[in-house]
Formats: structure tokens, C-alpha cells, sequence
């Protein structure tokens, strides 16, 4: 608990992070690429990539050079999502509620990191994405999908609820008949799915996938960067305020779910299916 | 009018209706099923089932061993909306203002039992739908359709204006340009293009139709209910004020439009092509 | 500049304009159809379209006959938007700032005309489109497309911004992942994408194009004039207020952005092809 306080001021100081264990930092050209490093895991989100993602914002945020900034994983999964092997750790009940009203600041500020990146932001999703990787290609500018790629939310099997500012940009963007199929039943999308209702704005054959992100990469992060800096302003202007709002609703609840009888369920069936 | 005005002080007062007249509830597992049961009508919308699908749901809603709603229509019809047949019975002029009044309350609280509603709501379109069984579709949560459904909302025919929230809620789902063919010029959809336009989550064979949803129906009904609950409840939650308000509006200018003269003329039109 | 007031004056005053010299307003039975009429420069905005658009628009509102309106473009083209030819004198510095506002105010007052417009607009994109003549299409009701249009919005390419409500209505209606890459990066799309992502109704074949939009102006046309006028009335009305602040907002921005370092060198780049 104390190394993550730690991380968390680090953060807030604004303390610049260099050295990133996780995921890979890499610019061509005009873009910044940043890939989640952990494909044992599926690239899912461990606790230190909860802070490096949005350190690695930071810094492509504030180098004058690059203009625009991909998103993808390593390896044949985008992200798996938050790491469940957390769960194999269930703290006393004293600790639990502060764990999870720590683990709800986290997951709130790892939001507000995609919800102000002033930049264009292109999700290149290689593979198959779950839960949080999910709920956040919303607050991605452009999401290009592998026809290997597939998204699922299992928020309600888990006994949780949605997070990502997904209970409003899944409805805005699918509408609700699809939208609640995915948050309220975890319904698995395909890549073609996912395009259809809106999520992702191109799929590519995944042998040909890196090939066609690099392209469009490499010509829009040539375009006049203040005239799209600007431009993504003024389109995500319209609902950042009501987005901070979701974003902390979702996170308050999920500190409730957390400590909830249903979670508790399904995260003994989790550990007890891993043994 | 002194039986409606009992009724509604009866549902007002939270009294319970047990026995349905014109749908048929039944529970299979953990779902209930609600199936409007006047197929000689198409499942038109009578007096009486403006109270009864309220009450199915308030029914639906205290049963702690419910976890999710099914609403379904009994034979090729889902339902074609409100019964235009209580249009042969037109009042004097001087019972007209009141009447029209009356059925604006009505159709409003109806309309809440939809907004409010806190489970899970799957509608299963097994064939035609017209005005009202349309419109409220997009306050269930999950659209599964037979590919013999249609979809028609012919309000401007009618002289009449948009309900059930339609005139936000079908732009928010279908974007302008699909909902105001739908809306301003009662253009009939295809369950495929319903499908297309994001108010239909599925659509399914006629033959299978059945088959499809109860399997689904089973699965969804056994996910952890607090989780389904909490998470319609927060996925809904961000637009229901203004839902009460445009449900409101669009009551009050219905109200008007009984009055007004297309309605008249498409009214004399309608009961002079029955006899 | 003098003009130019003078006409935004004569607009203020409500005064009528009967005759228009860069389009063609023609009524067929109930509808008024409004045709741009430069096909030599692809029916591109001049100053006095600017002006001419929201003087038809005023006659066909206030004509009690006209029940419904068409918007077209004559010859193979819809309308490449704005004329870029005016940028081949670019002012002194010292009249930039006075030029830049006057048009900031000019675009408003053009955008605030099809905002107000009270009767079905439909939209008939019988080939391509650009810039505002893309972003204006949000706000037409209804929007037919023959498939050869194609549609483009390269603002950032030009150093500038989103304007026509695009920055609220292109998410709105699309998606952020597919309004992105039209705002951001000025992805054109063809005429069955644009129908995909529900900026257009319906795609007919281009040799059957004005038939089969002849066909539907005839027939709604003559649905209960009040009733659509109403319905219309309600559709937009929840976010009326909303799209006049987004609409100053955009123009502001772009006030800005016409005086900045990227257009001017978007600008030297489009003349200097053209000489």
C-alpha cells in the first residue's frame, strides 16, 4: 500500500517517469508509440501500469515533436484488461476497504490520463482486448482492429459494474440495445461486430494489420499538429466535464462492488479455477 | 372516464394487480415473462393494458427471484401500438379537452413504468410492431427481433407527434438522418435495418426465434443480479431527468394534437375505411 | 467589407431577397427545392451564397404552401463548400483581423439558418461534397445520396478547425472512433460509408437517383404539414440551445485559426498550385 501512495504522489508532483519496466516507449517519426509489454499476461494492466501509461502520456504529451500518439499491445493480445492474479491476494477485511478505495483513486486518475491527452490518440488493437482495454478505445481517437481482435466486458459476471466512462460513450456511441447487451451481459463482440456498432473505426487482415496502422500513421502524423490538437479540443470539449463525473460515479461504485458478496463469488470461483 | 380515474388512483396507491386480464405473466427460472395477449387485435394497446404492463412490471420489479424481464407479443403481431379502435368512439367536443387530458396522464405514466423500470428488460419482437411497441424499444435494454418483424411509427400520417421519448432517443440511437425518416415521414424498417440503425440488438430466423431468446434468457438470467441491476441502474441513470422531461413534453403536445384538426381529418379518414 | 455589411444587414432586417443569382429555388407542388447553381466551380460557396441559402430558406419558411424542402446541387457535383479562390486575396495584415471576424459572423448567421429552419429539410447529395457542404448535412433531416457522392472534410489539412456543428454532431451521430477520422485526420468517405455511419439515409444508383427522390418528396410532401412542423420542432428542439453555442464556439475558433501560422501556409501551398 505505502509503494503505491508513493507512485500516486509521484504522479500528482508531476515527477517525470524515464524509465518504463512494462511497456515499451518508441517514436517514429512524428508519432509516439507506446506497447503494452506483458504478453505472458495478455498485456493485462499490473499495478505499475497503471501509472506508466499515464506517465508515458505525460511525456508524449509534452515533447513539442510528436503529434500524435498509438496505443497497442505486444505480442497476439492487445490487453487483457486489470490483472486478475491480483485477486489470488485477498487482504484481511481491515484492509480490504482501504485497498479498494485505493484501488478506486487509481482506476479514477488511469481514466482522467485518457480523458485529457490532448493529442490525437490511435488504439491499434492487434488482438483480443477485455474490460478496461475495452471501455477505454472510447476515449481513443481511432480504433483500427486485426480481424483477430474481439471485446468483451464481463463487468456483471464478475459481480462488477462498468468503468471506462463506458455507462455513457457505450450508449452515445452503439446505442443502448447493443451497448447493454455488451455492459449488462458481457456479449463478446468480433472485430467486425465492433466496427458495425461503431467502436472501431477500421478492421484490417491481421497479416496485413501493422502494415496499414504504419501508413496512416506515418500521413496523418504529418498533418498542422496544432489545428488537431485543437480540433480534438473542441470535439471532446462538448463532454469532458459530464466524462470526469462518469468516470468518478463508476469508480465510487466500483469501490462498493469491490467489497461486495457477488465479487467476493466470483473472484473464490477465479482462484479456486487457477489451482 | 370515472373507471380510468380508478384506475389510475389504484396504481398511484401502489396497489397490486394480480390477476391480468390482457397479458399473461408467467416465470421461468429466475425470468418473468410478460406477453401482451390480444392477438386478435395485433396486441394493440387497450385501456386496460396501459395499467396492466405497468403493474406485470411493478410485479416483476418487487419479485426478489426475478433477475430479468422478457416482453413478447402472443402470435405473428409484437403489437401494433395504441388501439385505434377507441378512435370510433368520439367524444362530444365538450368531453374532448378532458379526455384528451386524461389519456396524456395515462400515457405518461405508462411511459415511466418504461423509464423507471430498475431489472434488466429484453424485448422479443416476434413480428410486427407499430407507434408505441416501437418507440419503447428503446427503453428496453436488449432488442432481439424475428426477421419478420417490422418497425413503423406513422405519427405525422395520424396528424400526431412523437412518444415514448422517441424524439430524443431515436436521434441518440440512430443519429438524425435515420431517425427522421422514421419519425417525420413514418418510414417502415426492416428488422434488418432496425438492426442496422442500432434499435434491434439481434435479429434471428422466425423458425429459431423462440429458441434463440430462451437460451439467451436463461444464460443472462443467471448473472449476479446486483451487478445487472446496479449497472442498468448507472447506464440509464445519466439521461433519466431529461427522459421525464421529454416524456412530459411529448405527452402535452399530444394532448394538443387529439384536439387539432389532422388528427380529425386522419381519424375520420381511418374509421370511415372500417366500416 | 462594406458590401459584405451591407448585406448582413438587409439579412438582419428580415428584408426579402427574390432574386437569387447562385442558386435556383423552384416549387414542385408542396415542396420547395433549392438547387446550387455554380457548377463551373463545383457549386462552391461564394460571399453571396452566404447569403442567398438563408434568404431561400426565409422564403420557403414563410410560404404556407410549402410543406417540405429540398436541398441540391446542379451538374455532377453537391458542393465543394467554401470557395477557396477567395483565399487568393489574402488581405494586409492590417485588414486580416477586421476580414476573419466579419466572416466568423457571416458562417454563424449561415449555420443559425439551417439551425432554425422549421420545416423537413431534405438533403439530395447527387455527387460530391465538401468542407461545410459535409458539416451542414448534420442538420438536414433527411439526407439521400447518390453513389457517387463521396464526402470530405479536410479541415486539419488546411490548418483549421471543425465548423457546421460538426464538432457536437459528427461524434453524436457516428461515434467518435469514425467522426475522428472525418474531423481529424479528413478520411472521405464514399456514399455507402457515410450511410453506415448514419450521416446518410439512404444511397440510391446514380441513374436512378432523382427519380427515386422525386418519388419521396411527392409523397411526404403531402403528409399533415402541422405534424411534421411540430415533430421537427421537438426532434431538435432538446439540443437547440446547445448547437448555437457549439456553433460560436466553432466560429470563434476558426476566427483564430484563419489568422494562424498553419492555414497561411496551407494557403501559400493552395495557390501556389493553382498558379
Amino acid at each position: 500500500l505505502a509503494e503505491l501512495h508513493d507512485n500516486m504522489s509521484a504522479v500528482d508532483a508531476g515527477e517525470e517517469m524515464t524509465n518504463f519496466q512494462y511497456l515499451i516507449y518508441e517514436v517514429e517519426g512524428k508519432a509516439a508509440k507506446i506497447t503494452l509489454n506483458r504478453p505472458n499476461t495478455k498485456n493485462s494492466l499490473n499495478r505499475e501500469l497503471y501509472f506508466e501509461v499515464p506517465a508515458a502520456f505525460k511525456k508524449a504529451s509534452e515533447d513539442p515533436n510528436i503529434t500524435l500518439v498509438v496505443l497497442t499491445g505486444a505480442g497476439e493480445y492487445f490487453s487483457s484488461g486489470t490483472d486478475l492474479n491480483n485477486l489470488a491476494h485477498i487482504p484481511s477485511r481491515q484492509q480490504l476497504k482501504e485497498t479498494c478505495e485505493l484501488g478506486g483513486s487509481i482506476l479514477q486518475k488511469y481514466m482522467e490520463s485518457f480523458i485529457d491527452f490532448p493529442k490525437p490518440l490511435i488504439a491499434a488493437v492487434n488482438g483480443p482486448a477485455m474490460g478496461l482495454a475495452v471501455t477505454t478505445l472510447a476515449l481513443c481517437d481511432v480504433v483500427y482492429a486485426s480481424d483477430k481482435a474481439t471485446f468483451m466486458t464481463p463487468f456483471t459476471v464478475l459481480g462488477l459494474g462498468p468503468e471506462g466512462c463506458s455507462s455513457h460513450l457505450f450508449p452515445k456511441i452503439m446505442g443502448y440495445a447493443k451497448a447493454n447487451e455488451v455492459l449488462l451481459f458481457g456479449k463478446k463482440l468480433s472485430a467486425q461486430e465492433a466496427k458495425d456498432c461503431g467502436l472501431v473505426t477500421e478492421v484490417f487482415p491481421n497479416r496485413s494489420f501493422d502494415e496499414e496502422v504504419r501508413h496512416r500513421v506515418a500521413q496523418y502524423s504529418e498533418l498542422p499538429p496544432q489545428s488537431m490538437r485543437s480540433t480534438k479540443g473542441i470535439v471532446r470539449g462538448w463532454e469532458k466535464d459530464l466524462l470526469k463525473k462518469v468516470n468518478k460515479q463508476e469508480c465510487d461504485n466500483l469501490v462498493e462492488f469491490w467489497q461486495g458478496k457477488e465479487f467476493l463469488e466470483a473472484a473464490i470461483k477465479f482462484v479456486s479455477k487457477k489451482k
